[in-house]
């Protein structure tokens, strides 16, 4: 690599609150860790929201032109706007002038352009989308993969996943042996369709993940699994589904505990308890989530992004550059596609 | 019906807390809801658990031969065990001894059974599990069927659940005009997978049902949508997983709340109010999953259901009696055939 800081390109014009809070979030990045951003998008607007003299070093503005819009087809948008925002901060990756690409704009965008621009690793099929869940257990947290990338999934592509999975839980994660569960209806082998059944039985036989068995519904957050497998389609019900839950709680908290006098009294003294307790349920700031299986580290972050969540992605990002998550991924499938052949 | 009052058959048998609590639920729901208890098990056992002098009217005991293991393979063990109690109590059932079944015990065992003793109803092909979920507006709930009985499900068995969904909701529920969502990752109609796109599809066409689009995994909760349909697997998930959430958070509750001296007091001011919202999160007050689409009112209770599930699972096996569910799913579907021919 060029330099010696981490570099990271950054789709300044994705998310709702862009381009200002996706800056704000860059630049504290850059003071509290030391990466290089290079922000994609319009030079004006960028600039328009960088605070007044703000130092240069380690920041470059790259022009782009034009994002693609959440209510846009992706694939077709990102042909069709190959100097949009997304595709520029790609091209970064690509050309070896950026380590990673963060986005908080359309996420199937992101993914069609890192698919496009990136290709895939050798070995790996379909490339998945892996979330950051808190669990039970404060110190622990449970990596879920495919979060929305393929509504469909062959029992190949999850193994697949498990085998990034392990890499990213072990080497970003920092979990020494990570468990891999495999999303299910029940704990015994023989639960689940017939794809459920055979991806149970290639994990089984995987010595390249430590597969712990199914996990239900109500495993994933119990802290027993370190990564658990899935498609898209459930794991992005399940991510959507997780996201409100906290919310909807918070409001029946605030809806509930008030009522009556009695109920203003009480909450009044409780103040700072129902503070803590709201702390610890608000879903914790992961950033954003991991785009594995493509030749690049991407983070594509919620459409409602603001400055913490941005920082918090970019820290993944470096994490995933420092530890070189790519390589191992492309060693680990190196060997598996030795022995399949 | 040969009885003035609903007669319902107990499995008094199943369930992690059987036979004590199953039959002090039983006994409460014929006290306040007026019901008649045909409790279905080993008589030894259930007389060991009445009260002293209990009065036997509108209570009968129906012997039966041992019960269904949890971690028996259901089909197997229901064929296996033609006496065991979940059998004798749909036999009952079966025989218009009574209007409908609850059982706490293996819920795979309690399907076989329903399905082998009492069958499908005419025009569904697959029945499906439906359970009721708390929304964000407190008078509001939400049927999600199917949580469980197919893990694989083509279009038409979706819409079938859908027809049957809203019959439940308007007449057992009482919603009105009962908006139907079709469980999806995203709201456009075409989004997910080719099976999504077509049951949604299916579902604009269908006039029996108010389809209302996709539901995104954060809309499950919104009280939006008044029933979702999605597939046993992914129903399965979401359900498990949202019973440990509710638990979870109640135990982060439950921890932060009481925390020091004002905690204590602020806790015991807020008792309602905490006890309220208690009801709000917990799944017991539903009592259990409706088996919607064979021919016989089925309740099943989860497995460590206590008194009040049992009590309400009851009532909801009452509620669907008196509001002729099964009537009128069969007059739907009877319209449906119609349709196709």
């Amino acid at each position: 690599m060029g330099s010696t800081c981490v570099r990271i390109a950054i789709d300044a014009m994705g998310g709702d609150l862009a381009p200002k809070e996706i800056v704000t979030g860059a630049l504290r990045a850059r003071e509290e860790l030391g990466v290089e951003i290079l922000l994609v998008g319009d030079p004006e607007q960028i600039e328009s929201v960088l605070p007044p003299k703000t130092n240069m070093a380690l920041l470059e503005i790259v022009p782009s032109e034009g994002a693609v819009g959440m209510e846009e087809e992706p694939l077709t948008a990102v042909r069709r706007k190959p100097k949009s925002s997304i595709n520029v901060a790609m091209d970064l990756v690509k050309q070896k002038r950026a380590d990673a690409v963060f986005s908080a704009g359309h996420s199937g965008a992101a993914m069609a352009s890192a698919l496009l621009r990136l290709g895939r690793l050798p070995g790996i099929d379909r490339p998945a989308i892996g979330a950051v869940f808190p669990t039970m257990i404060a110190s622990k947290q449970v990596l879920i993969l495919d979060v929305g990338a393929n509504v469909d999934c062959r029992p190949k592509f999850l193994e697949q996943f498990a085998v990034m999975g392990s890499v990213y839980s072990q080497y970003v994660l920092g979990v020494n042996e990570p468990k891999v569960g495999l999303l299910n209806i029940g704990e015994e082998d023989s639960k689940g369709n017939d794809a459920a059944v055979r991806t149970n039985q290639m994990l089984r036989d995987n010595n390249r993940v430590i597969f712990a068995g199914n996990a239900e519904g109500r495993d994933v957050l119990s802290g027993d699994f370190d990564v658990i497998v899935c498609d898209g389609f459930v794991g992005n019900v399940l991510l959507k589904f997780a996201e409100a839950v906290g919310e909807i709680i918070l409001q029946i908290i605030r809806e509930e505990l008030p009522q009556g006098l009695q109920g203003q009294l009480g909450c009044a003294i409780l103040k700072p308890n129902l503070k803590r307790l709201k702390q610890r349920m608000d879903h914790a700031e992961h950033g954003g989530a991991l785009l594995l299986g493509v030749d690049g580290i991407c983070i594509i972050g919620h459409g409602s992004s603001q400055a913490p969540s941005v920082f918090n992605a970019i820290r993944m990002a470096k994490e995933a550059v420092d530890n070189q998550v790519l390589q191992r991924i492309q060693s680990q499938d190196q060997s598996l596609q030795r022995e399949s052949s």
